[in-house]
């Protein structure tokens, strides 16, 4: 069942051409949901258990068409959640994917009904480690279950079954939203016209464990964490999670774009300090990251979410054989790396391609040229906009849309 | 002044073709020595300050030969320490340069006269901030003076004046090493016939910083670092500092590296916990990493030594040309970057070649094809070895040693 919690706001209507004539654009109308799957019908899990009940906070825009055939489904990153465009009420700041999202944008919300939803194990209203576990009263922290992506892609499926849609027009989505969508389309081949994974891998390398790893260590060394029952503690292991999300936040961009944006200059100072303060920006910009990031994200749901994207190997979960995951599937595929991703470079997006064409799965395939780094994904990159476009118009075309 | 302490142990001596035929090779007898700046002459620091006494801890291999010409100065890396052949005493492991350090090696100690000493700041002898502070009584903590490579080798130049070396034959090193070994080639151009910097850069980068300033913030988050000051405490800031080296121990090998070495190879099971045990190997390598470092390394010292890595800007020295740094050297240089160190890469090792091109100083560039990433300076990489060992026979021969 759908419940329509609250309008984002109310701001007007977006006019049909996605802007106005001169000013600033009109706000987007995202609309916020929850979803509840519920102990009659537990929502069944990879290592083996059960979960409910399990609520699913997700946003939509645009409207559905009567068809129920213009849904596009967008699957977020580690750190994302559902606010993918208008206002995020936890950080007051722009959705992630507002230059991808939006009125006469890539995902036209003109045009399709466009849904994303909090993955599981998160901490923006999908059922997660701080939330109530019923047998206990008491916040789930390490009683949460381990889940997989394959987990995540089952609890979304829920979702969209409940919205009577049976078939998405489109799923897409970069890094671990890559993942998901690649989940989709092995486990729901039927349920999926078109795939766009973007910037992503059908399977964790070992370097990106062991950063993953790093993030895990430095949460659980905080003595905050209380083996991940700080809920009770009213403590939150901010110093562990700050130092996890400055690994991370290294490898989601590049070298250049490090260079490029901060070189080796200096933070409010005309020399160095011979001291330990942030001398330099990067250093400065990393620690802001950091701050920033404990006040919007639970320590132990990003134990889980990276876990989770740690045990993401499509090929073994196919006899070994990336390709038998698509052996069957009519959905069409295209998938978008970029020239300096280090983190899922773009010999892990062809190694995608590759199996989809031994599975004789119709595929195009884009490397784009950015100095940007993983992130690219999230920036204003007009190859990747005109490749997603023109997919997607395409498409739109041969399944009525047009 | 030299006070030799002790001979590392009583093996006997290296035979002259440097291998014993058939059986172990022979032990290599490395001596240790340490040398005191005293307070009559203390060492001037980049900071302004000066430090007296500094103790000197260093480490020589063969015999400094009549015309005190036979001289190769190893400088160490972050991590590193004197112990570059023989049994470390800290570890029982083996000396960290054993691959190029000994008889019949590339620095062969039957014919060179080899010496080691730890970094000013470390944590091997060599005074730094876990020592006493006279002025006080205590530890220095972070009363210690930050320092920079240039400070390291100012220490250095110290004690080999103290040995009445005039001229070092070579100086060498990998890494930070190398850092050293571009200082020691600008500030002291006349006492430095050849020069060898490898997998180093002459300034550290953005993403460097970066991730430096993770491991420190890793180090400074953990309660047990007491502000600098744990030593009063008798703790340690273990799982800190096991988080910075895991952290940065990703960034000394290659993504190619770790997925050759540990794929996805799961630790002593046969299927993954849906937990957060070290399930796969690559995390039970570096918390192995982690941990067993903590055991030989001061987290002070970590802190003080990524600083003066930071700092290092050769070109800012010399009015922010780095070709000035080189403009008055007869030194020759041999230069070696690895294919897949991306902590240090070929191009940051070009553009000290760039550099001295423009200075018309004489020197040779190798970029070696090796999947080991930025260790392979420490590892068997035959093309490092012929390369330099060419580039010492040649250098030796026009220095009357061969």
């Amino acid at each position: 069942m759908t419940i329509a919690k609250k309008a984002a706001d109310g701001s007007p209507k977006v006019p049909e051409d996605g802007a106005s004539a001169g000013g600033e654009p009109p706000a987007l109308t995202p609309t916020e949901h929850v979803f509840a799957i519920t102990e009659d019908q537990p929502l069944t899990l990879d290592s083996g258990g059960a979960l409910a009940p399990v609520t699913i906070a997700y946003q939509t825009l645009g409207e559905l068409n009567r068809d129920r055939s213009n849904a596009i489904l967008v699957c977020h990153a580690l750190t994302g959640d559902q606010y993918l465009a208008g206002k995020n009420p936890a950080t007051g700041r722009p959705g992630w994917w507002e230059t991808m999202v939006g009125p006469g944008k890539t995902l036209d919300t003109n045009r399709y009904f466009v849904i994303c939803s909090n993955v599981l194990g998160g901490c923006m209203g999908t059922t997660g480690p701080k939330d109530i576990d019923p047998s206990t009263s008491e916040p789930f922290g390490l009683n949460f279950p381990v889940i997989t992506i394959a987990d995540m892609v089952r609890a979304q499926k829920r979702l969209i079954d409940s919205l009577s849609i049976e078939q998405l027009f489109c799923v897409t989505g970069g890094s671990m939203g890559g993942m998901q969508v690649l989940q989709w389309a092995a486990n729901y081949p039927e349920a999926v016209y078109v795939a766009a994974p973007i910037a992503t891998a059908a399977r964790h390398s070992a370097q990106n464990i062991g950063f993953h790893e790093v993030g895990r260590q430095a949460i659980m060394a905080d003595p905050d964490w209380h083996g991940g029952n700080y809920y009770a503690h009213k403590v939150v292991p901010k110093r562990g999670l700050a130092v996890a999300r400055m690994a991370a936040h290294i490898t989601y961009l590049s070298e250049a774009a490090l260079q490029n944006k901060f070189d080796r200059n200096l933070q409010d100072r005309a020399e160095v300090s011979f001291g330990f303060d942030a001398d330099f920006q990067v250093e400065s910009y990393l620690r802001h990251q950091g701050s920033t990031f404990v006040d919007r994200f639970d320590a132990n749901s990003y134990l889980y979410i990276t876990r989770a994207m740690d045990y993401f190997d499509m090929a073994a979960e196919y006899g070994g054989v990336l390709a038998n995951a698509f052996r069957t599937t009519s959905t069409e595929f295209c998938i978008v790396s970029f020239t300096s991703d280090w983190l899922y470079p773009t010999a892990e997006n062809k190694a995608i391609v590759r199996a989809l064409n031994a599975a004789a799965a119709r595929v195009s395939f884009v490397e784009v040229e950015s100095d940007k780094g993983h992130d690219a994904f999230l920036l204003d990159e007009p190859e990747m906009f005109t490749t997603l476009g023109g997919f997607l118009q395409a498409a739109a075309i041969r399944r009525g849309l047009a």
